[in-house]
């Protein structure tokens, strides 16, 4: 029974719904048991009970929000050495303003929780091109949404950003069923 | 009398036309003298004679086109070890498609440009928001010039993008024009 | 019987010896067949056919090896619309040498490469700090090579900079594995 | 007179150290003042009133300390929009353990602080290859200071770490000099 855990940061409730949908996406998955926290109730029994992990963060000036920095900082780290998330499975979502018309910055901020995932020793879930809302919500990294346009006014989600959202979801509970309970990495003999 | 080279590799003119955008706004720096070259064609000698240097690249896969790659690889790496780019100015701008609506890679791959700038000891120029026409054709980087819609159709640049480039050639035509001509870094006694 | 391909670029040999440790751990994981081609010689063929594919290459300047990026642009770019590779494995590794003692843009060069299969679908496989050899020869984003010293001396590959990549090449030919042949993301219905 | 602002967050004085060394390099540029405050002390006027800006971070899980994100997410960002950093001058600096022999992070860590010095507009200094001590503390990006070794045991900072540390600060102060007061760059006529 895969357990899938989506984590997140939110200002005015656009990651908040990113977080929802993947919640509902994840739940369709046979068996899997979801839930959603945010970044500052998160806990490490939260983390090591988790089979899937999702995190969720506004971009502010192309980083991640503080208070998810601070969830890695000052809970993921303690895991690190342990290697307790050794082999789960991970994926990343952001919201973010769209001036410029370029993303803003929110590569790096996903590729940096992706960085922890990496540190922590997880699989790494990308968004396929052929996600049902690609085209509107989304890049490689994960999905993407935009609650503003590109002259910075906001405008909210689309219906599509939050397709991606459920479809990211559903894909890493998936893998994440795929991959429960085996010892895929190497370690010392 | 600073010299700025733009250096771009194309596919079907759109990097083309914004390092042409970027080359008018340069010469609008009095005193500066500006070249425009493929990286193709692009020499060991273009480089060091430069006070100011822009690159420009397709964005393919998230990453910089290989012909640009390729004279990172050969021409570039070669000024490394002698410090003969040090204290010169860089700047970087890209093109790409738009499906997804989050910039498709272009963050990276114009990171990874300006990585090639830090190796080689050069101050680096953003695009400030401030730059006209940044909320059509920007990122904090460098210009960002979309020629296809979030769907992946061909649309061509618009007006703005190539508004962003003139600025952004003129940005680092005008702190290449400063800083020339002094020993900035510090250096072994 | 799960098919791993390992692809690299070499300049002095420290990339294919490397190539070939990752080779020699994914022959470890039972029915896999293993394959080692340059980036010159991989065909798309080559690609679709592979459960799990490696990519390792020299770093320069902080970002990857041109011939890598050839195959990117020119080999891989054409499987992306298609989806051809959606839900296989992938991996990656890199050497370089030591100046400063930070890495000297590594980071950079994996994530790039790690990008290429993000905008490809693919699950990508991170190295845990658990690994045997981790201490010498890696970093979170993939095995990493050293074959220069902290002053840029040739010193040539520690023994524990193969072992990291043999370890790589059987985690990822492991979970490919476990994930072969199913369709574990979402498409349009 | 050129005002040098040194940020900083430490865990075990290490980024301190380094903030200190920095400090003294920046001090000797003729008519320069300088001032050294933590990330939690540092405020909007500290920011406007500086000609240049170092921040200095460990690294934590591949990222910088959530207290300089929680500065950069509610102090710089409410001047992103007002443009009151604009062609101000910025370095950063990092410290880490040295698990891997590969960086561990310091990389994306030193980029994600300079995305927020583009996103405001500012001119961002890398750290050349012929700065003294570069062979043992030093990345393309800024100084990095390893206070444990490849294995993770505590060692302390070389005095080459502090030497980076010293000529980036000089480095910095020295640029900011030469542009403070002039607007180099273009905004809406």
């Amino acid at each position: 029974m895969p357990k899938i855990l989506i984590v997140y940061a939110t200002d005015h409730h656009s990651t908040e719904k990113m977080a929802q949908a993947a919640a509902k996406g994840a739940a369709t998955v046979p068996d899997t048991t979801v839930s959603v926290k945010t970044a500052e109730e998160t806990t490490a029994d939260d983390l090591t009970a988790a089979d899937g992990i999702l995190i969720g963060t506004p971009v502010h000036m192309g980083s991640m929000d503080w208070r998810v920095k601070k969830l890695i900082d000052t809970v993921f780290s303690g895991l690190w050495m342990k290697g307790a998330l050794n082999g789960k499975v991970g994926g990343v979502f952001a919201s973010g303003g769209g001036i410029g018309g370029g993303g803003a910055g929110n590569e790096l901020t996903m590729v940096s929780i992706l960085n922890n995932f990496a540190e922590l020793g997880m699989v790494m879930i990308p968004l396929p091109l052929c996600t049902p809302g690609y085209a509107d919500g989304a890049t490689q990294w994960g999905p993407y949404g935009r609650a503003h346009n590109h002259e910075g006014k906001p405008v909210g989600l689309t219906d599509a950003q939050l397709v991606t959202s459920f479809h990211h979801g559903a894909n890493v509970a998936r893998v994440a069923a795929a991959l429960s309970g085996t010892k895929w990495f190497a370690t010392p003999s």
